[in-house]
């Protein structure tokens, strides 16, 4: 049998569950995990994720899928259903910084992040030979303010020709349009290098030095066009004090942050992310 | 309605989860939440955790544990219905030490802890005085070799009559007997001052200290025959260097210990724990 | 023989360790913790702190005093000595709120914290009886905008009658007047409920819960008569998902502040605190 | 000006730190940063560091050891003075796994770690590739119990040429010998997959699965003859729950074994650790 994992949001309902639960069973589908979670079990939203055992068959898997959808409008239910054998397809972002890019390609080849690397874009030629070394293929698209719109029409040329699932911006430095945002809407991650609200901007390090404090912290979350106001993934900390110069919180905060992006990354590959009104619910 | 617990341990079977939800969509029971653990999906044990809305007229309750009864015996199914008007009631045994026992008090007075203390017994006098001030009462029972079955007798007795649902040892110096603690299985938590099972047994701050660990922590379990063996509940760390003497390590721990004991308690007393062969599922 | 704690700020100088050094050995007394830190070894500040054993007889103290302060003239040095025998003297400001007080007071007791609560001023008379209980003075002074100035002359005198030497604001609902302020600058510690600088200003546990924040926090600072922006002298975090209701994180966010302020305390408590351009060097 | 690190280890002696800072005065070197720890005032041990601005010309570098070594004869001090010139050598034991040796290398070449790879040495052919890509050199030496002498041996003879200062085992899954270890005491890093001294031995990963701990850790140490019980470096921890199987709790190990590895590597380039009775002084 095979693993695969369907997300739910829907309104509050008395029987939702069972009557998904009821669905699963009647499509010989058993449930390995279940998480739920309601902002209020009378007026608020259910959001849902199974964890199924299911036979790899296509006939099996499409009369699942209909009767889902049977439900779905019954209960006016969002539903998304992966099975593992659609294994996500990432595209990854970077301008010159390699750490958080290598953390990813080696996490994705011990498979510990389920995800195919189908393609890194770039405004800048210098990681070239690193990532063509993991023989994945690397497209320098050069950015100028004139030449934006033309580049981000050829990225997203790029990305529908390889069937790019979702992106990551590793320590990317350009600003994306809010068509760009659009298209991939909770699609796209960024690393932010700071404990989000703290230090939105620029600069984070050096004004976390400047103002004394005793944590810093790196945030990944989804991009809107809203700057560094998108849902928050995932979070991390590491706890310094005033021996830590400025360049100190550099190197502490990047090995948070290539670690909080990878976990971000994970989870959303794994499909334990829903994201409900700039926030996320994480199973 | 009424918030109610239902627990459920049984072994892995397709329809467990749309067979109960069905039995509580047709009692008219809405579930608020809903956690599920399965240690294999086609041989292993299930465990779900009902968080639900419940009508709150006794004669709704009885339908539905007949129904969930008949479920029991179909499914060779464990469980457990707790409703929100019946609130648990604890007992504390305690020997000199007040730091834990307050802290017990304070957060069960400002309901984080959702009980009722029922007494407090000690081998020793001296907290008498504190106790009652909060109104609790309080029974002095002094353990020697000899009179120590007696003392038990005695202890079982009181906690008879005050209908105590289940026990925490606060720092209590006495051993109790298989006999005592078959009569509340897994319903005694204790904590030990060390991140188990590092340090087992007498004296683990200073042994800690000798040993020159960067961490020091704290357990809470529930109490088995085989000393500091019983089902992890809860633990927490904190880290240490070589600047802390012993008697630093024994107040920082203090802290810790106190922290953990009252958050195991408060997961005991909201029916998130489920013990399986030695070891907890904390919803 | 008495321990003493002895700090210096002062500019970076070649000789200023040896030289305080040499003072101290001729003057018997003997260096049992050194901490030193500075901000540039060339044309940075330095910041010492000496923990000395130092014999009790007051001619001996006051020789040594002599002869720092020469050093003082010659190195451009502040530097404060405080003898074991000279307690400090603390203050607490509350409004409502008990658990932020009675941790202090519980912790004093048991010399955790080396202070003397010398009294309790309250805009509210509600924690009179808890207060009085432990001995400790209980002054009421309520505050209406045409009453503050009114109310703050009469805080002063009680403050200096007491010989208080400095302040803990522990969830005290008023602002200080500036006036206040300087009075006993870098004396007066608050407690702020988030990770500072997030979350500046009121009800910061909700902007928390709306933004999805995967982690809440405490601050210890200075008080300032810039809002929330003054030194931070300790901070603490506690990870959070998207189960934590709003006032799960406010439950949740009192126990980190509680610690967060007791430590804090005991940081200042103990002269291990130095503030240099509204940064703290921890010791 | 050229930084520098003097280590001090001596019996307590009032007058130590004023006779070590004036030779330093004398030499022109200035104290950038002094970290100092006594384990009793009076008639413990005394640890010292100083971070020095030295002149870089050698003859005023030996004058200061001549200088520093007639203090050692007074005093029976300890003593070791690293210029920033002598950047330590490193050599890497390992078996098959690269996720440690990889990390350690990325940060080297960053020069996160301040150390000089000089060759990694296994008892498999497996890893040649990736560490020649990196420009280290390789040398496979299998071992049986036959031939453990001889390889031994060798290894201690190319560790010569190599004119190596420390070692450390990444996941190396050969046990040295006395002599081996004796040759180079404190100075053998190994990482141990638990947060020593819980899950001595082997498979502490399972193990602690079984025992249902509810945090796993990793623990820095050096190599003695007695296994897993040498002084500790550094440690750290991961929450984890019922919800880990065993095999997730190797990966979130990993990860924390390798950040646990390379900062007690780092701690180690620096000349941060001083080793006294099992026990480690982290400056």
């Amino acid at each position: 049998k095979n693993r695969a994992v369907l997300l739910i949001t829907c309104p509050e309902d008395l029987d939702v569950i069972s009557a998904v639960s009821n669905c699963l069973v009647y499509n010989k589908a058993s449930i390995s995990q279940l998480d739920q979670h309601t902002t209020d079990p009378y007026e608020g939203m259910l959001f849902i994720r199974f964890e199924i055992e299911l036979d790899p068959n296509e006939k099996a898997v499409n009369q699942l899928k209909i009767d889902l959808q049977e439900l779905a409008i019954k209960y006016n239910m969002n539903w998304k259903l992966k099975t593992d054998t659609e294994i996500k397809r990432m595209a990854v972002f970077v301008s010159k910084m390699d750490q958080h890019l290598l953390e990813l390609i080696l996490r994705a080849q011990t498979k510990e992040i389920p995800v195919e690397i189908a393609l890194v874009i770039s405004n800048h030629p210098d990681l070239k030979e690193t990532v063509e070394y993991y023989g994945i293929p690397y497209y320098h698209i050069p950015i100028t303010p004139e030449t934006k719109a033309e580049a981000e029409f050829k990225e997203l040329q790029l990305l529908a020709e390889a069937e790019v699932d979702f992106i990551v911006l590793s320590r990317y430095m350009q600003i994306l349009s809010p068509y760009f945002i659009l298209k991939y809407e909770n699609r796209i991650i960024n690393i932010h290098h700071s404990l989000l609200p703290a230090f939105i901007g620029a600069r984070p390090y050096d004004r976390a030095y400047e103002r004394g404090v005793k944590f810093i912290g790196a945030t990944a979350h989804y991009v809107t066009s809203d700057l560094d106001a998108g849902p928050i993934i995932h979070q991390d900390v590491h706890r310094v004090s005033h021996r830590h110069r400025a360049k100190d919180l550099k190197v502490i905060g990047s090995h948070v942050e290539k670690s909080v992006l990878a976990q971000a990354v994970t989870l959303h590959a794994d499909d334990r992310v829903i994201v409900h009104e700039n926030k996320t619910i994480i199973f």
